[in-house]
C-alpha cells in the first residue's frame, strides 16, 4: 500500500515531466553535433566549453516573442527559430565577432505539438550550422502564454578585435551594407547576418564603431552617435534604399526614404571609419561631427534626421 | 513640411523605444560594476569577456515563467528576480564552476511599472552580486503576455574540473547537501546556490557526479542515474527531511517523505562519491546499483523509488 499510493500520486506528475518536455529536451541534445572546443553539451546543468587562450569571449542575449518580433499565426516555427537565431548572429556580425556556441530557452505555449517545438529548434539550428555555431543547451518549458524564445550567444575575437558603438569620431564616414527597409515584407524573417562581411571589413579597415541596425538606421545612428559622444550628418540620397522600401511605400504612401531610415530588423551593419571603404562593400551615408546634432541633408538643406524607429508590433 | 510630418510620425514610435525599454536598459547598464575580466559590459551588441587561458567555460542558461515557476500576484518583483539568478547559480554549483557572468532577457508584461522592472533587476543583481557575478548584458521587450524571463550564465572552472552527471558508478555512495522537501512554502524563492560547498566538495573528495536537486530528488536522481547507465538504491530512513517538508505533511496529509523525495526546487546538491564524506557536509542516503532498478528500501523492504517530480505548476 505504501508504495501503492507514492506510485500512483507520482505517476502522473513523472509522466508529464518525462514524456513532454523531457523527451524534447533529450531529442535536442540528441541533434547536436559537437563543435569546436565543445567539451560536453546537453544532459547537464550547464555545458563546457574550452576557451582558445588568444581569444576574447563576447556574450549576449536576444528574445523573440510572439505577438511582438513574430506572429505565430502567420510565420512557421521553422522561420521563427531562423530568426531568433539569426538576430544573435548579428549581434556577432556587430562586433565582428565568430559565433562560438549558443543556449536557447524556449517557453511554449501549453499544447503545442511536439512537431512544431522540432520545427522551432530546426530552425534555430539550421541558422546556426550556416556559422557553425554548436547549440549546447536549453530550457524549455511551457506555460499558458504564448511563446517566448531567448538565444544566447558566445562569440571569440578569432583575430579581429571586437568593433564597439563608442569609438567613432568626428569627420569619419558613416556606411551602411546592403538595402535598407521594407523588411517586415519578408526579410525581418529570412536575412542573412553579416559575419563574414563585418570581418572582413575590421580586417581591412581600421573601423571606429559597428553596429548592426535592428531597430531602424535612424535611431540606431543615433544610439552609436551617443555611445562616441558625436553628432552626424545623413545624405539623403545617399542611403541605400532596398526595393522592398520602395514596395511598401507603393501601399503605404510613406514614402521609400522614410522606409529606409525609420523600418526596423534590417539586420545590415552600420560602421563609422575614417578610412575610404571600397562601394562596393558598402555606402558612405554621411559624416561624423562634433557635438550631437544628428542631421539630414537633404537637396542641399539641413533638418533634423527623423527620431522614428522600429517599436516591435504591428 | 517635408520634415515636419517625418517628426511627426517618428516621434511617437522615438518616445516609445527612448523613454521606456531604452532607459531602462541604461539604467541597467549604470548599475553594472565591472567583474573581473570584463573589458566591455551593457551598451554593445554583446559584452566582451577576457578569460583566463587555464579556465574551462561553462555556459547554461534557465527561464523563469509567471503562473509556472512564480506568481507575480504573491511574490514580490525582487523575489522573483533573486529567484531566476539563483537557479542559474545553483546550476553553477552543480557543476562545481564559479559564476563568471550573467546575461538576462525580460518580457515585461505591457504597462509594467518601470520601479517593478527596476526592483526585478536589482534582484538578479542582489543575487548575482553574492557571487561576484556580474550581469553583462541583457535584452528587454513588453508584450501583452505574462513576465518571462531568462538568465544565461557563464562559469569558469577556476581550478575544480567540471562534475558531471554521467560518472556515477556501481558502489558509489549516494549523498545530498541539506533538508529535503516543502520548499513551496518559501525556500523555492529564498535558497543559497551551494557553490562553495560544491567546489569544497569536489575538492576533497572523488565526486563521480554531480547535480543540483531542481525538480525533486526522487526524478533527479532518476535523470543522474540515467545518465551513468546505473541504478540506485536509496534508504528512506537516510534522507533528510526538511521541518517544511514536516509543516507541509502536517497540512496536506501527505507524508513528509514523500515530500522529501518528490517536491521540486531544493536546491540542494546531490552527488556521489566512492569516498566516505564528512557526515557534517553530506547525508549519506543510498547507494549506486549496477543495472537501472531505482529502489526505495524502507523498514527492512525494498520497493521502487516513487517516481514523482515536480512537474512547474501550483
Amino acid at each position: 500500500m505504501f508504495f501503492r499510493n507514492w506510485w500512483d500520486a507520482g505517476q502522473k506528475r513523472y509522466n508529464a515531466a518525462m514524456s513532454g518536455e523531457l523527451e524534447l529536451v533529450r531529442w535536442m541534445c540528441a541533434q547536436q553535433a559537437a563543435g569546436q572546443g565543445v567539451i560536453r553539451a546537453g544532459g547537464d546543468d550547464l555545458a563546457v566549453l574550452q576557451w582558445a587562450k588568444e581569444d576574447l569571449l563576447l556574450v549576449g542575449i536576444d528574445q523573440i516573442l510572439d505577438g511582438v518580433h513574430v506572429d505565430s499565426q502567420k510565420h512557421s516555427a521553422r522561420q521563427i527559430g531562423r530568426k531568433a537565431m539569426n538576430r544573435n548572429l548579428s549581434d556577432c556580425a556587430a562586433m565582428a565577432c565568430l559565433p562560438a556556441a549558443a543556449v536557447v530557452s524556449v517557453a511554449l505555449p501549453r499544447g503545442s505539438a511536439d512537431s512544431w517545438a522540432k520545427e522551432l529548434y530546426s530552425g534555430l539550428k539550421e541558422a546556426a550550422d550556416a556559422f557553425d555555431c554548436p547549440i549546447v543547451g536549453g530550457d524549455t518549458a511551457s506555460w499558458k502564454e504564448k511563446l517566448a524564445l531567448s538565444v544566447a550567444i558566445l562569440g571569440r575575437s578569432a583575430g579581429v578585435a571586437p568593433v564597439l558603438r563608442s569609438g567613432a569620431k568626428p569627420g569619419d564616414g558613416i556606411y551602411v551594407t546592403g538595402g535598407l527597409g521594407g523588411s517586415i515584407l519578408g526579410r525581418h524573417l529570412d536575412f542573412t547576418p553579416r559575419i563574414e562581411l563585418a570581418r572582413w571589413l575590421a580586417r581591412q579597415y581600421p573601423l571606429s564603431a559597428m553596429m548592426d541596425i535592428s531597430d531602424g538606421l535612424a535611431l540606431d545612428l543615433r544610439r552609436l552617435c551617443r555611445a562616441s559622444g558625436v553628432g552626424a550628418v545623413v545624405e539623403a540620397k545617399k542611403v541605400p534604399i532596398h526595393a522592398d522600401a520602395q514596395r511598401l511605400s507603393a501601399t503605404d504612401g510613406v514614402e521609400a526614404l522614410f522606409h529606409a531610415l525609420c523600418d526596423g530588423e534590417d539586420h545590415e551593419l552600420l560602421f563609422t571609419t575614417a578610412a575610404a571603404v571600397d562601394e562596393r562593400s558598402a555606402s558612405r551615408i554621411g559624416m561624423i561631427c562634433s557635438g550631437n546634432n544628428m542631421e539630414l541633408e537633404r537637396a542641399g538643406s539641413r533638418g533634423p534626421l527623423p527620431a522614428g524607429g522600429w517599436e516591435h508590433g504591428w
